[in-house]
């Protein structure tokens, strides 16, 4: 394969020449800079571009964390993300944390390698003091979650309010029994926020909610169907249920319905996202605007790193809609 | 931030040396290594990972193409993807091509100045002959689609058997017109493969098939909604549809079931992938073992790199299934 020097020596020029103009160094004669060019072309000379970055001291590439990318939250999330990297020249490196905080630790280690350029996160698996040392290495975008002690930029979105509108709904709707059902992300502010949400909207009308009617630990269709189950066995079984994902309430009303239940008659159920699925299975839920979250979180990521400023907090907060639909 | 000069002068040795242990270079005293580490430690040194790629050649990253991350059949295959790639120590740069052929070249240029050490097409945009020359780059290997041509692994399904069993599932029910509904997209095998078989089934019952009876451009939900309104408009419609995804299928029985026909009495309608979305809908479709595609793909990427063996023809074919639900 073709060297810098074969390039030189094609080229008539200098070593250092050749090198100025491959890397973009300004006072290079428009006449040279052709004449490399034209070297590097008839010896198909590449320049590699760990050599080209290492001298840049950048990556041009962004890890971005998620939980699991066939949550279709996460993955419209990403496919958004990546196009608008893809515009301004930047990769996307993908990391699937699984809810794991190792996971999540070791995946920091990329940005303290200088593997990439800085970090968006979609989720927080630890706590906000194993995360923070790290921004001495560069900079951290926090998307869809939220963290009080964070300084750093950050987009979500208003979780109370999605848990009490979506309440409120079903109480307007005449439930009085309702119970929850949630993931069992200790870690999260947007699981957290979005029961506080749920709870105002249930003491503002004066009800109680049973513990039999908290169901945890859901994050996928099936462990919606495995909810259904659990309700099913109770004496005294919530009215209506609200969920924090279009995925789980999407199993709660298949099971529902192939035990014979009607939705929302016999149950209803709010789901939350706003995917194909809500629509297809009817679902009432919570729109989040996913598109103007991603742009958002990679338009901050992308001037933290021009700007090299990587310890600025910043709120984008965005707001949710609900879309009733026929399941409650 | 503390250099390896820093690192030197603490440990007391020579940059030579610390450079040596950073490589895991052989032949140097325990003693030697322990002394670098600790001041390593203690200046919080990090070697810059660029510069520890351009001396090994590699880059630990791989970059995957899908058309786009929210098809959830590429999703699934990317998640798999993954989490085989970190327990490997190699990262994912995921690249969406959105069934450009131009976005498809542009990321080929990733192997060629050589930011990643390899790739996997789960698409092909692009004539083979355009990208065989990256070849010379690094690794290749093509999974889920198919080209005769290409001299790399390749991982598949059966595609003519799929298009002929979900066929030869809809003749058995008693439909005898039925209609072919997909995407268009040209260079597709899989698509091209999938007719193939559709055309077998119908050739062995003796059945012919109605220009007007194709629907091309169909990839979502929603154009699967779009197909079923154009089907409405004919006056001899199609009792039967078969198509390439579960999305398009799940279109169509929604906006079917809107308008009042019922499925499968009026419209019998057959999906590809067997997605969660498949089961919530109750439909009929093939299943396509992601898992094994995804891991297979990976597992010879890996063993591509480690060769350095770029242009070997290997064949790995995986079979399809036939789920039997409501919607036929």
């Amino acid at each position: 394969m073709a060297t810098i020097q074969d390039v030189a020596k094609l080229a008539g020029l200098s070593r250092t020449t050749v090198s100025r103009v491959i890397n973009q160094h300004p006072y290079v004669t428009e006449e040279k800079k052709r004449l490399v060019s034209n070297a590097m072309q008839e010896l198909n000379y590449v320049p590699n571009s760990s050599a080209r970055r290492l001298r840049r001291q950048q990556t041009e590439t962004i890890a971005v964390y998620v939980p699991r990318i066939t949550n279709p939250f996460f993955s419209h999330l990403v496919e958004v993300m990546e196009k608008e990297a893809a515009k301004k020249g930047y990769q996307l490196i993908l990391c699937q944390t699984r809810y794991k905080k190792e996971q999540e630790r070791n995946f920091l280690e990329l940005l303290k390698t200088k593997q990439v350029d800085g970090l968006i996160l979609t989720s927080i698996e630890n706590d906000w003091s194993k995360i923070e040392p790290y921004l001495a290495y560069g900079p951290i975008v926090v998307c869809n979650e939220y963290s009080d002690s964070a300084q750093v930029p950050l987009v979500f979105l208003d979780q109370i309010k999605g848990g009490y509108i979506g309440t409120k709904h079903l109480i307007e709707q005449g439930y009085t029994k309702l119970g929850y059902c949630t993931g069992d992300h200790k870690s999260s502010r947007v699981a957290h926020d979005r029961r506080i949400g749920f709870l105002k909207a249930l003491n503002e009308a004066g009800l109680q909610m049973k513990d039999e009617w908290y169901f945890g630990g859901a994050y996928s269709v099936q462990d919606g169907k495995r909810t259904f189950e659990a309700l099913k066995k109770l004496s005294d079984p919530p009215q209506a249920l609200f969920t924090g994902s279009d995925e789980v309430a999407a199993g709660i009303v298949k099971a529902a319905s192939d035990a014979g239940w009607k939705v929302p008659e016999d149950l209803a159920v709010i789901g939350f996202d706003n995917q194909p699925l809500a629509e297809l299975m009817e679902l009432t839920t919570i729109e989040q605007p996913i598109e103007t979250i991603a742009r958002q979180a990679m338009e901050l990521m992308i001037e933290s790193i021009k700007s090299k400023r990587t310890s600025v907090r910043k709120e984008v907060i965005l707001p949710l809609k609900l879309i009733q639909r026929c399941s409650t």
